[in-house]
């Protein structure tokens, strides 16, 4: 299960030159149905963003980078004041499309950084710089989550048990995923492991997502449902979780799909270790805890109407929050490319990840 | 909300004499549809337990009951030992119905108890007993759910937020509830009172039924998903929480609906009391602790296929308990028609229900 021969195929691709497209396995359809689809507009991108057709933290972050170029492409390319001010407009757009991943942010930023230490204002040249920033992107997450996966593999036994909760796997990331990365290379080292997967409603990205790549990849899993957890960590002899990231505070206080801090807490209760596993990119340095996370809301029609059925009576309140905070305290460690972060507080996140994170 | 006026149709009646037939409204197709369903033989009442058309560990009790009019009756009525005969096999055949829940087991072995009570071998006789004994339960559930009321409403103050768990409503009894005959009741009183109530994958019974019969009632209910209670107890101020039971055992164990035992340790963590509503009938004495009680596991596809649309890949392993232990300890009070039990131990639950439960 190292290099191509990866049974998952790629989650995020980008096909051509400047004027190329975005090349995306669709997740809403999975998995009943494998189907690719290009992307050739911003507008379709963020529809593809919003409506989960690409998802997880890191890939969004992937789409965002390719998303100002498919945004910019089609700017005043005769007019460079125009045209910065186009991208600066893509930038926002992006940037709001779900507010409570920093990916999206921390990559959009990078592309503007990137454009403005180049020091050309031709917007063609521009254009050139975003893609292969984007393209820089891509690659460094292709070799962060191997990265991530080593280190994860580490703590991992012949013979654990594990949990996960949502989808941190490789159709989250590039490819291999942060929480799952670590389950892949542990059985590349030969290692048996069984994984109990949370089906995470309202959108079952743990049932159609997870089990899907953890299937493809011979890997033992067992889908729950997301409140069977606690009974699972009882009578099961789960012996780590691992869940990836959507925003990670200064103080490691850590913004994940919801369900996770609840995770968190009984994993706490019953003595089983809880890990974070999550790229640099997750982290936002700049707010200093939980509390300043925006959280997204989802349509009450995720819960109420999911999958074409009406399950609650018309009119029914719903609060959809799509995240939740996981206080820094009850987790284990953060593992990240720069190393595993431990106790995951302030002042080790900030020797493991260095000056300005 | 007293008397005749409750707004929540009765869950369960038994229309006409011995020959008569159990109205039950089914479950299955609510919230869509509000239907009832006659039910005139053992084989479709069993039928409607398994399947959840009536569920809830009161309301499976009293039709436990009357099953047993409908099994003996079509009997050999002539013949006295051949007729005992079919009465233990219709009592064996509703005891394994569903394996938790206990109510359907006490409620068959009172009925056995009353007809050995009554000296009388002749079948019709005996017929008429069964009746009037299910009748009896019938009515004891009623009054029983009304001071569960009364008893849960007094811990209930203006205001307050509750989080509840799955249908342990009027619809899982005879009429008002258990855990939410407290709601009921605090409305009834005037108090405002804000629900938060957990959808409960797999069937749903938070979103098809606790909404709907609290919405009917006018009680501000607000629908989550299982995994977003410990972020709702995080920030939206939950001040109890009410829950029902399907056995408690001697030491105070609690079997509930799957997801019961996370919210409890959840609510530990928080500080929230947890209170769990249940009658006399669904403690079982000769059951030392939690672990002793048999955890029934649901099919697969109710997970994987629920509502018609598969969600998982083809052959995906699932993982499906229908309910889960609550340890006693995590229990601020149980609270029963004998009284409220505070602390939930084997000492005070023998105080407050008296020898032999």
């Amino acid at each position: 299960m190292t290099g191509d021969d990866f049974p998952v195929p790629p989650t995020i691709l980008w096909k051509g030159g400047t004027e190329g497209v975005v090349d995306i396995i669709d997740q809403t359809l999975l998995p009943g149905r494998e189907e690719r689809r290009d992307i050739a507009t911003l507008d379709d991108l963020i529809e593809a963003i919003r409506s989960l057709r690409v998802r997880g933290a890191p890939a969004i972050g992937i789409a965002a980078a390719y998303g100002m170029v498919l945004g910019c492409r089609t700017g005043p390319l005769q007019d460079p004041a125009a045209f910065r001010a186009r991208m600066e407009e893509v930038a926002r757009r992006i940037k709001a499309a779900r507010p409570t991943a920093v990916n999206p942010m921390w990559a959009v930023d990078r592309l503007l950084a990137a454009v403005a230490a180049s020091g050309s204002a031709d917007p063609r040249a521009i254009l050139e710089r975003l893609l292969a920033e984007a393209h820089a992107i891509l690659e460094e997450d292709l070799r962060t989550c191997r990265r991530l996966g080593e280190l994860a593999a580490d703590l991992i036994a012949d013979g654990d048990v594990v949990l996960t909760h949502c989808n941190a796997g490789s159709l989250a990331t590039s490819r291999r995923g942060t929480a799952l990365a670590g389950l892949y290379e542990a059985r590349a080292r030969g290692r048996r492991i069984r994984v109990f997967a949370g089906e995470t409603r309202p959108l079952l990205q743990g049932a159609r997502l997870t089990t899907w790549e953890l299937m493809k990849a011979g890997i033992d899993v067992t889908l729950i449902t997301d409140s069977t957890a606690a009974h699972v960590m009882r009578t099961q002899g789960v012996r780590r979780i691992f869940v990836g990231a959507d925003r990670i505070a200064a103080n490691g206080d850590t913004a994940n799909k919801i369900g996770t801090a609840g995770l968190a807490f009984l994993a706490r209760a019953h003595g089983i270790p809880f890990h974070v596993v999550a790229p640099r990119s997750t982290f936002d340095l700049s707010v200093p805890d939980g509390s300043r996370i925006p959280i997204e809301e989802r349509p009450a029609a995720e819960i109420t109407e999911a999958f074409g059925l009406r399950v609650a009576p018309p009119g029914a309140r719903v609060y959809a929050p799509a995240f939740d905070v996981t206080p820094a305290m009850l987790i284990t460690s953060l593992i990240t490319e720069a190393g595993i972060i431990e106790p995951a507080d302030s002042a080790t996140i900030r020797k493991v990840l260095g000056p300005g994170g």
